[in-house]
């Protein structure tokens, strides 16, 4: 399988945000918006792997900005890179301003895909060739993640997650 | 203030999965789990806090169990610990096997949300006073999830999160 | 099959009133909440009988308590009695008031529930072993309502509901 | 105010069984149908009164057909009968087979709406003047419905129903 | 096959504006009313056909009268005419003042669908027998309308297109 | 006001086919595409005007292609043409097979905006400067089918539609 460049599984999502999505505060529900990274992430990793493919888990999500009733959000996704059978996507989520224009990130997210068959089994898919300095930033970043994933599911020891064990010492 | 158990804010919502959550092998969606476990840790947080309460932060959440159409999913809530105006929420997602009645446990997931005012400003919280074992067990960790927290989002050194760097020295 | 208990079949399910739920008055519709009703009513009959279940019925429900958008909504269910193949399901409605965390009763309703195989034909259910007072008390109140089902369905003629006549002479 | 004709508040809600509202045998779930009926129901109320009304009370409802995904369902709702605030509707549903054209009746059900003001007080209504036999019919039989009603809610004694009294003895 | 009135595919569907379908100016969203009326067509055209119906096109529409959340919206469909396979449908759609009870036409719109078998191949349709004036109106501009919708798609030229030609020298 | 590129428009709506949205064939229905169509052409509407749009019209659309359960539907919309307080919005609609990754067109249709401000009052909007060549021709043919639409809804008389007489003579 030759390795593709994330811009051919970039995956846009635009929506308004509707009254039954939102909070007292009339802003979009955080569930909601994990929901919607999820849909556009989990197409990123079909367009990537030409496959069915099922989340396998989320990052750690910070919800900074409000998104209020009415905006317009766009999700954006692209693979980050890819191991055997998963593939990291990295999900950047902006809201605009009507009357200016002006766009702002509202958040950003990583989840991860794995890739089946129609039986529910892993299969292996196309290596990440990062482009731009950005995608191969989060290229680097991404086996960092996956030996904080290991670690927290408790499938690797501290002193093996030479990565992350290189942040603290 | 006064402290308040886990058992105050505990918070269970039961329900069926429906076709329209489904992905194509008939599973529900990691989104859609994500958004009723938003529900249920938001309910549970204002249980505890007597407060509109926003998501703040989702923490890593892995996927193992495959939750098929038409399962009954408990997602149960209970706040873990407090800061001073931000709750940690852990959850638990079960699905039961209808013949049988065997209870599975699919997920566990831990929310963060802030208690606010009116005007969306962030108001103080009671402390939690942990009572089982698992209770205890859960609040303990939560400092040193909080400094992961903190440190992903770069807001405090990695030598500051003296939790943490003492897993791996 | 051996008796169970009410609490076996003990289904809970808590969720916020969103805006797509409400009438003009910005309070749940009657229909939204018989809708969550019969779900829940459906998981617990579910529970007790291990089986598919379908809607039987639905006894009178008076609404005496609006419940406003954006309340905290707790349905539970109970399977109070089991006939042959039917199961009465008993479910109470509470809303909680965020500020005070006061519980109020909105509502309770009864609904009948029949198990079936995989082709629709009724299959016979576990008896119920009430245990508290109330379960007790519904328990006996149960067969009243049934011959009030049958007699208002026209299957029994008004001189044979014997507990019913009984309250009139 | 005039008494209208319960073709005055005839309302019409014909429409598909979608993936989203069925059971695992694939047959709608009680619990959406009786929220079609209730929105269905509260439209003729609305239509009778031209007031802004809510759900009162649902009486015995009993499912005898079983409605597949892929039905078109109709619900017809009258006011059958009128009372100070208050309107009975009854609501006919039929579903139709599609090579034949034939329409079968599918259920039917009795709601109770009060009609209120914008702030929720309960507001006069007109009354019913009944038109065709089974109109009359309907009309007759509401005053020994509403007794039972008030029986069921504890609101008068067995020996004061009198027109529910006359069935027993 | 025998030919059908238009009032033997008659279809009714009234329902109420919730919240989750308007725009910033609390109006239903012209996308939903299309989506509703797409719905109570397909219902018309397969009771004209008794057959399984696909959208084929839909003309032009225009939206002139705002919807304003809470209205009652009855949209009621027609089957004009029958062409081999295919039939247009005519969809009239009002709104009613709630305390005058008097009811504005709000739009109008024809779509066009296909009858088909199970494997999806296009099956013959009985012709349409129109009774009253404005559907032996509505019928006989049909024709026009079937050859703008061949022209728009670029399967007439303009000088075939008959009807059309006559309007414009 | 400066007039804009239709790239700055330019509004991409990637999402899936949900089993909420197909027909008895397992295809998205019609209306719904109609409905997803509007959406995204309304952002696109609301991105060149910075202003509240709503719908004014939607030209005729035929479907041509099916779009089965579980499709990647990408919906991309730009405005075409700008008049004083309107503007027409082109929509291409492709799916994509997920084996091949191959993108195949489903359908395209035009819709009409209006830009309002608060109180739902048409205030003026910036001109298109069509760049690519498909841009500029669908700038030019934007004006025969304005006037289309102003014969259609008998604003116009068939002798003053200059653009669409020239077709036929």
């Amino acid at each position: 399988m030759t390795a593709k460049a994330p811009k051919e599984s970039r995956t846009i999502m635009t929506d308004l945000v509707l009254p039954s999505e939102t909070n007292p505060l009339n802003n979009l529900f955080g569930g909601e918006l994990l929901a919607r990274m999820d849909r556009a992430a989990a197409i990123s990793a079909r367009r990537h792997s030409r496959r069915i493919v099922v989340t396998a888990s989320v990052n750690h999500v910070a919800f900074n900005s409000a998104v209020p009733l009415g905006s317009v959000v766009t999700v954006e996704a692209k693979v980050s890179r890819a191991f055997r059978t998963s593939m990291e996507v990295f999900i950047d989520v902006w809201i605009e301003d009507r009357e200016s224009g002006a766009r702002t990130k509202a958040n950003e997210a990583i989840y991860t895909f794995v890739a089946v068959d129609e039986t529910g089994r892993p299969v292996a898919v196309p290596e990440v060739a990062p482009e731009s300095d950005l995608e191969k930033e989060r290229f680097a970043a991404a086996l960092r993640r996956k030996q904080l994933s290991l670690l927290l599911a408790g499938k690797i020891k501290p002193q093996d997650a030479t990565e992350l064990k290189a942040l603290f010492i």
